[in-house]
């Protein structure tokens, strides 16, 4: 469509955005009142969470400010159309603003990365970006120190998670509608090939979305407080399973709680976060025969068990930490093949100490990812199981080129003739990503990081041997950003972080984890200076 | 289309391939003459070369048994056409059938890879696809003992290089000719989208690029005697460096002459050889301006220029061993550069022990390759050029569909409308194949491996080290192999070998040589059942 941008409409979204993500910064308020009121408390530490309070108020007024004047740069809009190119923009510059926003309240309560260390922006919009995007990677150091973190804006790490995990533009559709406009922007944010049609009116869709999502995350709460969470720790953790995330509340993430209870449970709905939303519905009307039919479901079972059992198999095999007996091997196993192939990142055990077979699949089932429609990022079960039917037809086509067979997808034809091209050029993207960063990570990352993680751990002599690694932990910390796992191998294995990462670095990683949420298209573009001129 | 393959004129095809490996095995076996001449070694040497002598001449029998056999079989073919399918059959087949031919030398006269440790029939066969494929890697841990590998089957190896980097099916059809079923036979086999048309006939076009092939190698094999090599030295080099192979005659590799001028002579005749055959001929009619005007060639140069540099740069800053001044970091980094860039995997510096920026670039550069209608392997640099402008072009098509340009490389429009999804499968392909054998390597590949080569390198502590690296020495592994390179990194670097992996490794290493080899379809067809079926 030969037409610039419709800046007018583009303004308005934008603002409307602002304005939601200031008004839920309220929620993350109320969780500073106990420490406020614990006079038993050392008085820096009041201090410190009264400066996080004004912070949050420093944010929302900053969201409304930025909102308002949005707005009125977009009040001439007059309805008009929404194209896909308007739709693209809404949905990069939403991310973009939101991760931002998100920022302010890290970055103005000077939230400390280590001791006297307070955050730079940069790593503020790193966890900004890791929440809003369900990654769930830290620069944080040391979550329990309520001197470093305070408690309003732990609860606000969190808070992003469950706005990410719904989805920035979902809410907003699903808050005021949009009609046609809303069904192409749902489509700009929510990666992956979905089937449409079945529910019509796409504010339904994202209220039914939304609905399940918010009933899910009040059931895991509750259950999580009847297994022994505060309410604190609960809706944390429940916003962390649910969205996909694993930001946890303390250091040792949910292996802390030592607790096989809370464990399965979080495998349980791990699971159902990583299924498509709109089958479970369908299945919550029709009855899990549903469930069975979807060959993306399937598929997506038939993964966890088998990549499980050989988990298990080799692990034991090795003898390897966590894997003592079958019963400590099936939940340690199974925990974290559940908890990296839905891209959820929850560690309980450091699978960094696993076998070369368990790291090694563990990094590829970074790449699998959840269902479509999930709230599960990376590449999505369906994308590779059409990746696999059309190298198979091509292959087939090669040597009869006039017998070659429809793509049949779950006993049904696949009716988009285009689908075939595009599965490839997606699949063909990530590599050309994926390589390209790690390209960059290895030239510019200084070898510094590897020495000060060496130095970290105690161990002098693991200096050489933790460099050694390097080539291998930056492609695990690309994939771990890219497919919003959050911990990978090496220095950002289960026990580490990315607070020791250069500023670009972490400024990349910004940018991979965002490319991993949002349909890559719609973040690409933004980059793309043709995609702001007229003609 | 619907028709059963034409079995006889696959034997008849066959037949001849099969008459041609087993006459051009006589080549090796003047190589003998001063080995057994020689009195004054020991007469358990001339014991081990006789035997080599009968080992060929036995081979040359059951290539000619083989031969007759498959002729027989393929008396009553009437001339008809010669489809794709055949083609595919036809470059497929021979690949393996010259696979299994050409590894009787090594096992019939019990070639030595170790002290008392005579081939397997799979490590011939590793050793002869090795050589055909223009891989370059070997089994073998000391070429310089006469008593473990004869001198015939030392030029047998070498000549496989010459053989494998013209082109079986080349050969074949330079010699006999065959229309248009040449033609066809060619595109199976040599990999990379070349132009045609511009020379009409195939056997021409075959005749044009055996004469410059065979020109080269006469040429270089002369100035390598100049430059001190023997005759026998002096023809396997120019072998190896011609084909792009890397087969050396001592344990040492080309670093074993410690000459510069050595060195620098296999630098310009190992670019000329990563050069599009068909450009090179032109150039000779019409001058180098050619040569700058081809795409392909201005990338292939950009990127021999640009990753020199950046190789050096940071070689000489880590101090790296081979970085300590300008001439030698010089010498050492473009050597490997374009040892690596144009897949013929010569050593002369241990790359294994530079900076991760040089071991991850060049790990890269293996994907890359020569130009095609080279001897080069690997992906080929047009494929990349092509590869960038397709997602280039399919991301502005995502924000703009109806005004995006044609496809243009070099200047002129792309006209073939399948290309750019036959660049993406293709890749797709690559990524699969990869990832598929990176799996299998490290789930089946036993640790033994990784301890046998810390032992073999006297350190004890080294063996964890060693196998913390088993994750990154797999996948360089399968890029060596499948893009034809030969070394890799760890257990397979530059000072390594192949010896270590177990024989199901080895056998997977064979199928991935031959996929790099030849056009990738016409392999993965063969294991299809559908192709080997009527309908
Ligand atoms: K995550
Ligand atoms: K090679």
């Amino acid at each position: 469509t030969g037409e610039a941008l419709n800046f007018q409409l583009l303004f308005r979204v934008l603002g409307t955005i602002s304005l939601l993500i200031g008004a839920s910064m309220t929620f993350s308020l109320p969780f500073s009142l106990p420490a406020l009121a614990d006079r038993t408390h050392l008085p820096a530490a009041s201090q410190v969470e009264w400066r996080a309070v004004y912070a949050l108020l420093g944010s929302m007024g900053i969201c409304f400010l930025v909102g308002g004047i949005l707005r009125l740069c977009g009040r001439k809009h007059r309805g008009g159309p929404l194209y896909q190119k308007e739709a693209m923009a809404i949905v990069g510059l939403s991310w973009v603003m939101a991760t931002v926003l998100g920022a302010l309240p890290f970055y103005l309560s000077r939230t400390q990365i280590a001791d006297d260390d307070p955050i730079t922006f940069i790593e503020a919009m790193f966890e900004s970006q890791s929440g809003f995007s369900t990654t769930g990677a830290t620069v944080l150091t040391n979550l329990e120190d309520p001197d470093m973190v305070p408690h309003c804006i732990l609860f606000w790490r969190s808070w992003t998670h469950f706005l990410g995990g719904l989805g920035i533009v979902v809410l907003f559709v699903a808050i005021l509608g949009q009609g046609s406009a809303g069904k192409a922007m749902m489509r700009a944010e929510m990666p992956g090939p979905t089937k449409e049609g079945s529910m019509p009116r796409m504010q339904h869709t994202a209220l039914i979305f939304a609905a399940i999502y918010i009933g899910l995350n009040a059931v895991l709460t509750v259950v999580y407080m009847a297994e022994g969470m505060s309410l604190f720790d609960g809706l944390c953790h429940a916003f962390g399973t649910m969205a996909t995330g694993g930001f946890s509340t303390y250091n040792a993430s949910l292996g802390g709680f030592q607790s096989p209870l809370i464990e399965y449970t979080t495998i349980v709905f791990m699971v159902i976060a990583g299924t498509n939303f709109t089958l479970l519905y369908l299945t919550m009307i029709g009855g899990p025969r549903r469930l069975l039919h979807d060959v993306e479901f399937r598929t997506y079972m038939l993964i966890i068990g088998g990549v499980t059992l050989a988990v298990i198999f080799f692990g034991m095999r090795a003898a390897d930490p966590g894997f003592e007996n079958v019963a400590t091997s099936l939940r340690n196993g199974m925990f974290q093949v559940v908890s990296v192939l839905t891209t959820t990142g929850y560690g309980t055990a450091d699978f960094d100490q696993w076998n070369n077979f368990g790291r090694g699949i563990l990094l590829l089932l970074m790449f699998v990812g959840g269902c479509a429609g999930s709230t599960g990022g990376g590449m999505k079960v369906i994308r590779h199981v059409l990746f696999y039917k059309v190298l198979r037809q091509e292959i087939e086509k090669a040597h009869r080129p006039r017998v070659v067979r429809p793509l049949r997808v779950g006993g049904q034809t696949v009716d988009d003739p285009g689908l075939p091209h595009s599965i490839v050029v997606y699949f063909s993207l990530i590599l050309a990503i994926f390589v390209f960063s790690w390209l960059l990570l290895i030239t510019f990352e200084p070898n510094e990081t590897w020495g000060a993680a060496a130095a970290a751990s105690g161990d002098g002599l693991a200096a050489q041997s933790t460099l050694d690694e390097k080539l291998l932990d930056c492609a695990s910390a690309v994939a771990a950003t890219l497919n919003n796992i959050g911990p990978g191998l090496g220095v950002v294995g289960a026990t580490q972080n990315y607070a020791g990462f250069s500023q670009g670095a972490k400024l990349l990683f910004v940018w991979l984890m965002m490319l991993g949420r949002v349909e890559v298209f719609s973040v690409l573009v933004l980059v793309f200076p043709t995609f702001w001129r007229r003609v």
